[in-house]
C-alpha cells in the first residue's frame, strides 16, 4: 500500500472538470507550461527517471485499472513520500491529459529546471553544445540524448527557440532530459556572457572553410555551436566563433538534420577530447 | 500556357468524390500505395527534384488559386510533357488529399521505384546500408538524405519495414528519396544473398567489441547494417557481419537515435575510404 507521509493520500479524481485535471489538460499549452514553470512526463520510465535525478514532482496521476502493477505502486509511494499529490483516475481521464488515444498509464506532472550560465564554472573537460533559435522539439529532444550520451556539461538555448519540456521534446530525450543541464538566453545576454567565456568557440557553418575533421580540439573548455534547422547560425553567433568548420556533403542533399549532424560534430570532439576512453590515455 | 502534348490537357476538377481524387486521397494508406505501387510528393521542390530524376509522373494537382505562379505552370507544362494528368482543383480538396489543413499549393502523384539486389554490380568504392526492420518513417526518411549526403551506393529495406514512401518519409528525406537507390528484401533472402557478397559486412551492435573509430574501413564494396530502433540487430544479421562495432556512450542514455547512430557511422566510414576528398588523396 502507498504510504502517506504528510498526511497526503492517493485521491480518486472522476470528473473531467476537476481543476487540477483541468490544470494539467492546459500543461500541453507553451504558454501554461511558460506561465507555471512545470511540465508532463508520460510513462512509467521516464517518472522513476526523474525521482532518481531528484526532480521535483507536482502531481502523479494513474490509470485505477493500473493499481495491480507493483512497480506503479512503489513508484506512487516514491511520489507521495517527496510531497506530491497522488490521483487515480479513469483511462478515458488519462487520454484527456495526455491529448494522445492510447495515453500511458502514468503521467507526472514536474517542475521545470533551468541552469544559470553566469553562474557556471568551467574547468578543461567541459563541452557544451550551443543551439540558436532551434524550432523543432523532435529535434531538440533527440539532440539532448545524443548529447547526454558524449557527456556533455549542460545545453544552451539561445533565442527563440522550441521548449525542451513540451512532451514530444521530453520523449524523444529518452530520460536525458533529466541529467542534461538546461540553459536559456537571449541572444544578446549569450553574446555578453561569451566575451568572458574562457574557452575555444567553434561553430558549424555550411561556408565554414575548415573541414569538422582537421580540427585540433583539445583540453580547454569548448562550446560547439550549432544553427536553426532553416537559416543556419546568426551573423553574430558565426563572428563570435574561434573557428567555423564544415561537415562535407556529397550527393543533392545540400544540408543535414540538425540532430544528426550535431550528433556527428559532438562524437569528434568527443573523440578529439577522449571523452570516450574509460581511463585517461 | 501549359502545352497540351499527347492530346493531354489541364482538367479541372471540383468534386470531393472524384474518382481521381479519392484515388490520390487513399494513397495515404500503406496498402494503397502498396498495391498500386505509387505514392504522394507534396510541395514544388519535392517534385522538381522527382522530375529532374527522370521519376515517372502519375498525376499533378495544383490549387488553381496558384495559377499565376510561373514555377508552377512551367512544372505542370513538364508534367504533361512527360504524360502525367495535370489537375486545377480548389484548396479545400488539396486539404483532403494531403490530409493537412495547410496543405502544400501542388502535389505529385508518382510511381514507386525500387531496385534488385540480385542485379546490383559492386566495386570498390560501393557502400551499402542495411536498416533491420526501422519502424519510424521519419527516422527513416532522415537517414535516407543523410546517406545521400555520404554518397550511399544504396539502402537496402530487411524484412518487415516502414516505408520510404510515406508522405512524412519523403518529407524528411528533403528531396534525398530521388537520389538514393532503394532495396526491398526478406530475411531470408538477404542472408542467401550475403553469402556471395564479396565485400566487408560491419554491424552496430550494442555488444560489439569493437570500438566503430578502431576499425580500418578500407577500399571494397563495404555494408554497414544497423538494427531495428528498439531491438537492435536480429541475431540472424549479427552473425553475417564480418566485424561488429560499438558506439561509445557515456551519461545515462544507453541508445542513440538510430538516424543520429547511422549519421555517426556512415560519416566515420566515409571518412576513412576517402570518400569526402574532392580528388582521390
Amino acid at each position: 500500500m502507498i504510504s502517506h507521509k504528510k498526511g497526503r493520500q492517493v485521491k480518486e479524481i472522476t470528473s473531467f472538470s476537476n481543476p487540477l485535471i483541468k490544470n494539467m489538460r492546459a500543461l500541453t499549452l507553451k504558454k501554461v507550461r511558460e506561465r507555471g514553470g512545470m511540465f508532463l512526463a508520460e510513462g512509467l520510465k521516464l517518472i522513476i527517471d526523474a525521482l532518481d535525478h531528484g526532480w521535483r514532482i507536482h502531481t502523479l496521476v494513474f490509470a485505477k485499472s493500473n493499481l495491480c502493477n507493483m512497480l506503479l505502486e512503489k513508484t506512487a509511494a516514491r511520489a507521495v513520500a517527496a510531497g506530491g499529490f497522488v490521483i487515480a483516475t479513469s483511462e478515458k481521464i488519462m487520454a484527456t491529459i495526455t491529448h494522445r488515444d492510447n495515453p500511458q498509464t502514468i503521467v507526472g506532472v514536474f517542475e521545470q529546471r533551468w541552469h544559470e550560465l553566469e553562474k557556471t564554472i568551467f574547468d578543461e573537460n567541459s563541452l557544451f553544445l550551443g543551439l540558436d533559435r532551434i524550432r523543432d522539439p523532435g529535434n531538440l529532444g533527440t539532440i539532448i540524448r545524443t548529447a547526454d550520451a558524449t557527456g556533455i556539461s549542460g545545453i544552451i538555448l539561445i533565442g527563440e527557440t522550441a521548449t525542451p519540456f513540451s512532451s514530444k521534446a521530453v520523449r524523444a530525450t529518452m530520460g536525458s532530459i533529466f541529467t542534461v543541464p538546461l540553459y536559456r538566453i537571449s541572444e544578446k545576454r549569450f553574446l555578453d556572457w561569451r566575451r568572458k567565456f574562457p574557452g575555444f568557440v567553434i561553430g558549424t557553418h555550411l561556408e565554414g572553410k575548415l573541414d569538422y575533421r582537421s580540427v585540433n580540439y583539445t583540453k580547454e573548455p569548448i562550446l560547439l555551436l550549432m544553427g536553426n534547422e532553416q537559416k543556419g547560425l546568426l551573423e553574430s553567433l558565426t563572428c563570435c566563433c574561434n573557428k567555423l568548420v564544415q561537415i562535407p556533403q556529397k550527393g543533392r542533399a545540400d544540408s543535414l538534420n540538425l540532430a544528426v549532424a550535431t550528433g556527428i560534430m559532438l562524437y569528434e570532439i568527443g573523440y578529439k577530447t577522449f571523452r570516450f576512453y574509460k581511463k585517461s590515455p
